[in-house]
């Protein structure tokens, strides 16, 4: 979900800059997660935020990504596997925001685990690459700014491109 | 998780009996589900139970199931995995109950899913045929009342069963 389908990083960017009087962009994170960017002492918030009830819940949609689930499900069985058990607060807010932006995901295709390894499919489309190294299909990385310096993997920029590789 | 490491049909017989006047039994439950021998028009009474914040909270552990997945997890990567996507209320109460009674489990081997076809391991203890019939690697098909008529899976019933034949 994060940073694949739902954009957590730029609510992520926009508490911690409200809140810290700060002007990070998603451009600063070339090659780092937000964690790089922002100093120790201020971890303990940007966890917070993570674990604040509504964070998950009010995330954009990444651009096409509606458009093109739905269309590949129309060809593959589509499974949303997140890696949400590190964030317990977060399986409400995830599960009511899968509801209300890709309601053609039924529950039965909806995934909360840690560690991706115990994802059985043919491919996962992921931003994490500890999480595509962990799983046992091909695994696809999405681009996200923490990403760009990783390499093994076929890339995708984006839900077009996505589209074009399996449509 | 339910039949197999947690007694959810014990507390779901208790509250139907108490709100029912009723005499329901586990081996009434031969060959069946609880959805069986209740009559139609109590259905959503059955439902509303599992709904509830508290059920899944307060479920008796199965016996032995603690000490044979703790000696289990010693030679095996051991995950939950359990279908509580059809109860989004059930998610905290089951991450609560898995922390209290297994709390050797790390967050990262917990799986909430639907259908189990995703799950990838060698093994699958699992109560529910269909969810074994779903799954890629070897079911092993842990007793309970419903499914006494199923074959076709190695049936283990109990955890001491599942101790001789891993360990």
């Amino acid at each position: 979900m994060d940073e694949v389908i739902a954009d957590a990083v730029a609510e992520h960017i926009l508490r911690y800059n409200r809140d810290h009087d700060a002007k990070i962009t998603k451009d600063d994170l070339h090659g780092k997660w937000l964690w790089d960017v922002v100093s120790l002492d201020h971890h303990p918030a940007l966890e917070a935020y993570l674990r604040s009830e509504d964070f998950f819940e009010v995330l954009d949609v990444m651009p096409d990504a509606q458009r093109v689930l739905e269309a590949l499900q129309r060809k593959y069985e589509v499974f949303i596997a997140t890696a949400a058990m590190e964030f317990p607060t977060s399986f409400m807010p995830k599960y009511r925001w899968l509801e209300r932006h890709f309601p053609f995901i039924p529950p039965s295709h909806v995934v909360f685990c840690g560690n991706k390894s115990i994802i059985h499919a043919d491919y996962l489309i992921d931003d994490n690459p500890r999480q595509l190294r962990l799983f046992s299909g091909e695994g696809i990385l999405f681009d996200s700014p923490h990403n760009v310096a990783v390499t093994g993997f076929r890339r995708v920029k984006n839900w077009r491109e996505v589209e074009a590789m399996f449509l």
